[in-house]
């Protein structure tokens, strides 16, 4: 498909220009005014090209409890949460595609699912979350969530000498699993990518983490991981290894600049370096760290250090949204409070260049992704300007950022095709979507998690909340 | 009009019923499964109604500039604001008519202006705006936003001795001019109050704050006023009064239940206790304090010193939306950080709570307004949850308070007036707004303020950043 953009609004340096932009295929190939027209006319007036968003750490299944789960810290709310997963792979299917809708309708066109597995249907668990990714045409990057240690084993033991139980499955199982993903699912170029996604210091392993490291290298695939999202995990780091976990993770070469990790807020200034010259990405995902008490990642430090930095939604039940123009807004302007200096603080231009070529960057793909550049890959959003909520006209990038865009989306191609168009998802049916996840779900409160119970005396403990 | 909503969720303590709802004239009269029908029938099936939100603090106008203003500080974000606000009593009008809509389709059914006055032009400036909110419907309270010192009084001199030209009007004159504009608009009943509203101790004499408290008391008028927004503030405060801020205005009378006072980010545990023996309320404005980086107000202490706590969206230019259900997701979840333990953590309940009666009671009006009870006043949002941003279904409020609702508005009433049918707006042309607010502005970056070139460098020096 070929289609040419006219007279459309792109940022520039320090302002924005009014263009064409002509797509053929798959690719970007002119930027310029009063372009000849190949394929499809796109009439861009009163509206803003931008390089489509990534949400860069999502779990799409967590959309089946958002707006449920008790207001409790990462490590309790963790334990809530799968004690109510009883998932199957249909749930997995149509939450993969509200991930996918939603994202796009806040100007994502990839996502990145650290994706939760049903225990025996592991790979069916990834079937169909492809399934749904490919249904809906956005870009997907699965990351099957794995671990080899049980979830007692993420909390810090402090004084206790707790024993876990074995996780079910084993190590070796586990990066069989992963590697049969890769051969069945991992195909770039049908925009499904499998990543080594080992959920983090608090539930693997060193023997995890290397066997992620070696596939990652035989099959030249990314790598994502929760890092220190909680002082708890900073506290379990110390026992685990008698160091921090970024030094650890330096030491076994889990680092590098196709490694991503989500939320990075309990680091010191020795792992900030260290992030920067290993070229990590951190995935700053706002909204979580408020809900759920984890902290303010120092995202302002990161950049002064030159560490990469892009946003995610983080999984439904702890954001609860799958919205990246808040995650974006809320990701900008809450660090302007970390520093009293107003120079330092992300200006909404390079929040937009975050969550689009800093992603690209952290995907190993910066050559191909995250800018309106000729040669790159056609993932673009269009945004109406004339929506309600980007009235009075002022500066365009500014009200997306800084406002609260509603139904802004005017159009939406990912590899060249387009899967928005006039603000409709053309690809699936959403009315269809919409009335089975109402459908297939029901009203709940207060409920009681048996592990909760069993973890909080252990938790409040050792953190110091007694 | 009279009407009866049928079989509408309604939040118990700790649940949800299906009941009915009847309403006879402006007043709840009936909570009850199955009553008997008065009036229009309302099919509240799928749909949850709770009680009006109240956009506690805004200044309406400032939506001419949002999305556009440098990411700066208040006191230099504010000299940008003034030297670009070529106001009509036209736009006045236009940018009430957009606050309050955004304000009705996110939950409020009250709003707060603390009104920016075009000088010269006061009382028609207050005019517009009561116009543009009596044609809407929605209920308001304008604060005339007056000062009697010039914008640069408002930084900290430190080691500096600049002196400040007078303010164009003398505190004699606009006192007038309040007295005036209750005369001609505060009309409670009619559904517009006119509140005494001095800006802060920033921009104001002793002689102004005391001239307030006359009228306040003269009149039975609410008051309104910023409070130690930022850093800057504080050390202002202790250089004008050799105290805080705080404890000069209770000495002059200044703090009451019927005072309720903007932001409270720089308050010290003396100036909790003081709002709490007081009994005055903060308004929590998350997303302008995060904007313009004057931090994170105590809002859990307040919450542990009994100080009532509800929510605002401030103006659009320092947020820059007026989306009430976004200030109050923020302004929950933001102070998990600031605290471990989880147990003080504000509950989406909470939220709704302090939202609605916590507002009522800061506006003295507890007894008519801020929960759905028998005797109290029609203001009235009945939420669809079939909407896509509220599915799967899980817990209502969790939703509504934790997600990002978009849409979801079903109706809104105030004073038992319908003024949001089928998540249309009734009473004016949305439509015919939208065009006007797109058509009265231009797109624009990169202005040049000359006051901010002149503050700056005052401004970094006595805030230690040179």
């Amino acid at each position: 498909m070929s289609f040419t953009i006219q007279n459309v609004l792109l940022a520039t340096d320090d302002g924005y220009i009014t263009t064409d932009v002509q797509i053929l295929g798959d690719k970007i190939t002119a930027i310029a005014p009063n372009l000849d027209v190949v394929g499809t006319v796109i009439d861009g007036t009163h509206k803003l090209l931008l390089p489509g968003f990534v949400n860069a750490h999502t779990h799409s299944s967590e959309m089946w409890q958002r707006g449920l789960i008790s207001i409790f810290p990462l490590e309790l709310w963790l334990a809530e949460l799968y004690d109510f997963a009883p998932l199957d792979t249909e749930k997995v299917y149509l939450s993969a595609l509200g991930t996918a809708v939603e994202t796009l309708l806040s100007g994502g066109t990839s996502v990145v699912d650290h994706l939760v597995l049903i225990p025996g249907e592991e790979l069916e668990t990834i079937a169909s979350a492809v399934r749904a990714y490919q249904e809906v045409g956005i870009r997907a990057f699965i990351a099957p969530l794995i671990q080899d240690q049980s979830l007692s084993a993420g909390l810090p033991a402090g004084e206790s000498t707790q024993t876990h139980e074995p996780f079910f499955r084993s190590t070796a199982a586990t990066l069989e699993l992963v590697e049969e993903a890769v051969r069945q699912f991992h195909h770039p170029d049908a925009g499904v990518s499998i990543l080594v996604a080992p959920t983090g210091i608090q539930l693997c392993t060193d023997a995890l983490f290397t066997g992620c490291i070696e596939l990652s290298d035989r099959y030249n695939l990314c790598r994502h991981s929760h890092l220190l999202e909680t002082k708890a995990q900073e506290k379990l780091a110390q026992e685990k290894y008698g160091c921090s976990a970024v030094t650890h993770l330096q030491r076994i070469g889990y680092l590098g600049d196709r490694t991503s990790l989500a939320h990075c807020v309990w680091l010191n200034d020795t792992d900030i370096d260290i992030l920067a010259q290993t070229q990590s990405t951190v995935v700053h995902n706002p909204l979580s760290n408020l809900r759920l008490g984890s902290g303010i990642a120092p995202i302002l430090k990161y950049r002064q250090a030159g560490v990469n930095v892009t946003f995610g939604c983080d999984g439904a039940s702890s954001n609860d949204s799958q919205d990246l123009l808040e995650a974006i807004k809320i990701g900008s302007i809450l660090h302007n409070v970390t520093d009293f200096d107003y120079r330092s603080w992300i200006s909404p231009r390079q929040a937009v260049e975050m969550a689009s070529l800093g992603a690209a960057k952290g995907l190993n793909l910066a050559d191909q992704l995250g800018s309106i550049t000729v040669g790159k890959k056609a993932d673009l959003i269009l945004y109406d300007l004339t929506n309600l909520s980007l009235v009075p006209r002022t500066d365009p990038i500014g009200l997306l950022v800084l406002g609260r865009p509603t139904n802004v989306v005017d159009s939406a191609w990912v590899n060249g095709r387009q899967i928005i168009a006039n603000r409709q998802v053309t690809t699936i049916d959403v009315e269809k979507l919409r009335t089975e996840l109402f459908h297939l779900s029901e009203w709940a409160t207060n409920r009681q998690s048996q592990t909760v119970e069993q973890f909080e005396v252990h938790y409040r403990t050792v953190m110091g909340l007694i």
